[in-house]
């Protein structure tokens, strides 16, 4: 149903071979994509994909890595003939960033509708699912995102029976609406069960490991966080430079009680990332540590 | 003694199996970069190389697939700790371009500096070699570029006995000094013999194809040519779009009596180039169609 890609899982620079972090979410023939740095469209051509589809684009902070990507991807998208316009969310700055990097792509078919955001947190409801940034701890201003999908309740036939709706109607009060006739008023919670388990996936990556990430995580089928280092070595660089070990990352997805973790982001001084599986794993048991292209389909529950 | 090293072949978009054109040509411990789009930076590291020690980096023109890889590449190199000031060449707009670029670079431990040129051409010497800018004729202003380094006569030992020219000043005369002593001044030409054949390498993509390439690349030792398309029917999207056929750029190097050609910034829609080969050396033999990272040392003639 949420089909979930992790283009890259490389941070700071792009390598032979290890894109940059950069998240697409496909869902209902609508195509999210977050971040995108320098080679993520060369990432999304090697899985065969047009950048085409992508309706909406989120950036969690304006690092080099998660933006330098942009000009050619909507370069390419001029390239396809796209005239559809897409939508561009990111923390305030926005309008400054892309206007600067556009100065190599002043003239699109489309038009690009940017959207900045600012605060502790932001809602966006768009195409079918709910996207939530929430400001975390970098050297910049900087958000993770949830990405959910609510599901209601069943349908309770013998409870619509027994409160004789007619039949008619049924359909519309599953659909959410309240319906007037005559004298009656009937109402969707009349025939609904209590609202099911839907889908939620949460990304973040560029900060310190903040009780906020947990909090907003919490419940998430698939939590994607950034495992910057795993040498136990390196913790004093993941402080100064405001980024996270594996361990605290894990620690995190401990916290939430989310069902799966992705790591991502490594620093390019890692070369094989899965070598700090077994550490992480003892913190988090259910954590992958992914190559480029991982790949999940996440759907509701049976 | 020069290392010439075509990074990328490809034009208007990097896939995942070809880089976008750039040349990197490395002399006497210097380095020289002429473009530099979307991967370029990921190009380099293939083959093993940091950007540090490029100090000179020339821009043809301001298409994306030639500059859009130049704030990861700054930035790349402020990773590496260089404090050294790099020197950029480019057409007017040089500044109004790179600004635009460095909203996601704008702190660098380096000074950037930005040298604009405009006219028909442009000479450009420094660090042993001398660059030649040339207009071409592109939908955007566009230059080629000679790279030349001279090379002196021969001293002429018996020369300097029959003029009785003292030991002590040969090297110095030899080195292009005019000496005087006393009442004798003795100057270079008196040791010398004539100029000798030194080095030269053309490299021009993104135009059509107009005499002044075939005028500047007189006599090159390699020259670097756009070969966008291969299919004649692609004709017409030459003319229109402003590039060269692969046949059209072997006319140019026959014109130009080069030592060998190279074709390169082929078009996405060109899977493997090198089928294209038997049909462009009918018109100019000593073509090659390379791949990504494709590399030729130039010498002075034994």
């Amino acid at each position: 149903m949420v089909d979930v890609t992790l283009l890259g899982t490389g941070g700071m620079m792009p390598l032979p071979y290890r894109w940059l972090t950069s998240l697409m979410v496909r869902y209902n023939g609508s195509s999210l994509l977050i971040d995108c740095g320098e080679g993520t469209q060369i990432a999304m051509r090697e899985r065969g994909w047009s950048p085409n589809p992508i309706d909406v684009i989120c950036f969690t902070h304006y690092h080099a890595d998660h933006i330098s990507g942009l000009p050619g991807l909507l370069l390419d998208m001029a390239n396809s003939d796209r005239t559809e316009a897409i939508d561009i969310y990111g923390p305030k700055g926005l309008e400054r960033v892309v206007s600067g990097l556009r100065v190599i792509a002043p003239e699109l078919p489309f038009e690009v509708r940017l959207h900045e955001f600012s605060g502790a947190e932001h809602i966006i409801e768009t195409h079918g699912y709910r996207l939530k940034a929430f400001k975390v701890n970098h050297s910049v201003t900087c958000y993770g995102f949830t990405f959910e999908i609510d599901r209601a309740g069943k349908f309770d036939k013998d409870a619509a029976l027994a409160a004789d709706i007619p039949l008619k109607f049924w359909s519309r009060l599953q659909n959410g609406e309240t319906v007037e006739d005559g004298d009656m008023t009937y109402v969707p919670s009349m025939v609904m069960g209590p609202d099911r388990k839907g889908i939620k996936l949460t990304y973040c990556t560029d900060t310190r490991p903040v009780p906020v990430i947990s909090e907003n995580a919490a419940g998430s089928d698939l939590c994607i966080l950034e495992g910057m280092y795993g040498d136990p070595e390196d913790e004093q660089k993941a402080l100064k430079k405001k980024h996270m070990t594996m361990y605290e990352a894990a620690q995190l997805a401990a916290d939430a009680g989310v069902d799966k973790l992705w790591l991502t982001h490594f620093s390019p001084s890692i070369g094989r990332a899965s070598r700090y599986a077994s550490g992480v794993k003892k913190i988090f048991e259910n954590t992958l540590i992914p190559e480029d292209g991982e790949t999940m389909e996440l759907n509701f529950d049976e």
